[in-house]
């Protein structure tokens, strides 16, 4: 049997004439593809009928199963329900248990006012649809066979599409794999090259045909997906945690953490454990990395705080670098970031610190110290330490890479995980 | 004569697997737009010869310009440009002068080493096509036409595709519509709704017909789109300042700057003129506030650095927070955003010092103090302000309005620009 053909196809101006990102396709692609399912295409149109229409009869012939996002909503030129209805030659017809849910979601959330009559149409699916609801939202999904493709309705919006997706669509789609279950964890890398991941974990793939890996980065991290397919969650699940222990044995010290956790985070999160806590002395990444730190709710357990001295002064006054040190090696040299990072230390009390100076650019490198040039610095219980890291590509890039680079010297300081 | 209809193609199979997101067209579309050419369908499809052939000839029928990229590198799976000639029913022909300047920039870059035999074939293309070039690359761009439709096909690189789409596509779809120049501005506002701004300029939307207006939202920012089409480029200018300064006047102290100037940097590039600096002392934002000052190149002008004192202990020690006051009225009070504020200013000698105080969430709210308060001061040469705030959105959002709503106090300090 040749995989079924899946489609997509996404409705709405705003995505037509780029004033908001289609992100959902692309999303559900990295769930579907390890499914084996074979992607051929995605569509974008405007809200016209006839370009609606027309787009749904084209893939009703071409696609096994089609995921249509948009148009769904209660204004004027949300056409997709009315279009799907056209297109396979059925009327609309009112779906009675959606409106009376309608009904009593608002006066729920709005007990005093009358639903506008505008609402009612979104219970209206075509007659031979299947209703699948949606937990968070006024739209229902809805499944509806056009010639012999399976397509499926969803809202537009994205937190609704994703839930609806992962809860109604893939479970459907894992069954037409002649599967009934999906397991899949993302295992996050950080310190090695997408081309070195795939080979390192080549021989476990190759063993282990069962689940399917894909890659993909999030620079300067890459990420490894394992998708276990089987008739019943057991024998997925035994599966995925196999070839995630091999993986795991493969990649070593690369894999920090897994399914969504940040690199700040799984380091912030080991020092709560530990009861200890980081504050950070950042000249040329002006507070990327206690961004990164702080991002994630529940930091203040982990973060004291920083010291972002981007000026020489600030470095002498906040942080009590020597100016004559300053004067002597330059704002990015070893003895600086030593400095800043006992520094920190010591006026925050914090059990580590972490500090960077360097040149991210554009100006400001020189023959000796080129741009991407970064001293890196730590400072905790077992002393300090400095590391000097040549880093390349634009400003933004030169800044992401020195506050990785810090939060790998603390991870090697907290444990044997030094990346080569 | 109704507007000419374009579609967009784009191939790859990273895209189709979702990879790697699409940007390219998002972006082109917002440039097309204002030309009231008819965006009628963006189709997706990944490296498979028949998948693209097939795209091309049903695109051949439907429109009258199509924008192609992707698949036009020296690798076995860039397939677009056979593709092309397939479609076209023509044979593939090298193209010498793009093959001699393949040579020579190979020769520049890496002396000693023969150019790869691949590489040869991207200097090949249909036989009808009209070579476009390509000012940062080795894959020439090129334009071909199947039956009633005229393809532009581009690499897929997001850089090179958007200079060919500015430099030579843009132009030749100018000319479709009837004129010769377009010109255009995007001036940035904050502080205003998208309904808001568009109520604002509708009178001289109305006025002039002769500049269309385009919206966009850039959380927390909105900004609009002026684009002038004329016969000459005199004309063009001159109806686009006319109705910029009309929409400046009519949007007043919401507009901060124009063309991608970020409102951090707007306010950096004020401070660097008048020769002043600014030092940060930021709580729950935890960076970002200094993080979007230096992002931007030579921020070191005009930021001093940050505290980020994200304890109450570092609230003390780093900027002199007495501890009674932070008992008595609690981190998140306007004396403490005062007197951080006051501290930051005098411990780093900065012109200005903002300070951010409150509640990002998710966690951390009461009754009295829901998440999303957030107590914003600044201190400058004139004395200390303080401002409450209350955001609404997730932990991200309320963080990166509280930033701008710091620097908002700055920019009102700064100039007559207070925003209702």
């Amino acid at each position: 049997m040749s995989a079924a053909v899946v489609e997509f196809l996404v409705t709405g101006d705003e995505v037509m004439r780029g004033l908001i990102a289609d992100t959902n396709t692309q999303i559900t692609a990295t769930r579907l593809y390890p499914l084996g399912l074979a992607l051929r295409r995605t569509t974008v149109v405007g809200d016209r009928g006839e370009d609606i229409r027309r787009a749904l009869l084209e893939i009703s012939v071409r696609a096994d199963y089609c995921i249509v996002s948009g148009g769904l909503g209660p204004t004027a030129d949300d056409l997709t329900a009315a279009c799907a209805a056209q297109a396979a030659g059925v009327p609309l017809r009112t779906y009675e248990p959606w409106l009376e849910h309608l009904r009593r979601r608002w006066a729920k959330i709005r007990p005093n006012e009358t639903m506008p009559a505008n609402n009612l149409r979104q219970a209206e699916v075509p007659g031979s649809a299947e209703v699948l609801g949606n937990p968070d939202g006024s739209a229902p999904a809805f499944a509806l066979r056009i010639d012999r493709c399976q397509f499926f309705f969803l809202p537009g919006v994205p937190r609704e599409y994703h839930r609806i997706v992962e809860e109604m669509v893939l479970p459907r789609l894992v069954a037409a794999t002649g599967n009934a279950i999906l397991r899949s964890r993302i295992l996050h890398c950080y310190g090695v090259t997408e081309s070195k991941l795939d080979e390192l974990v080549s021989a476990v793939r190759e063993a282990h045909p069962e689940v399917r890996f894909g890659f993909r980065t999030k620079f300067p991290e890459n990420h490894l997906s394992l998708s276990a397919l089987a008739a019943d969650a057991a024998t997925a699940e035994a599966s995925l945690s196999r070839v995630e222990r091999k993986c795991r044995e493969a990649l070593g010290p690369f894999v920090y953490g897994a399914d969504g956790v940040t690199f700040a985070q799984a380091l912030g999160e080991e020092l709560a454990r530990r009861g200890e806590t980081i504050c950070c002395a950042e000249s040329c990444t002006g507070g990327l990395l206690t961004q990164l730190l702080t991002e994630v709710g529940g930091s203040s357990r982990w973060t004291a705080g920083a010291f972002v001295t981007y000026s020489n002064d600030l470095k002498h006054s906040a942080l009590g670098v020597p100016r004559e040190m300053l004067q002597q090696h330059g704002a990015v040299s070893e003895a600086v970031v030593r400095a800043m990072a006992e520094g920190a230390r010591e006026r925050s009390g914090a059990t580590w610190s972490a500090a960077i100076t360097g040149i991210a650019g554009p100006d400001g490198g020189t023959a000796d110290k080129p741009v991407g040039t970064v001293w890196l610095g730590l400072c905790g219980p077992p002393g300090t330490t400095a590391r000097l890291a040549k880093y390349r590509g634009d400003r933004g890039q030169v800044r992401l890479q020195a506050a990785y680079g810090a939060l790998q010297l603390l991870r090697e300081a907290l444990g044997p995980t030094r990346v080569p």
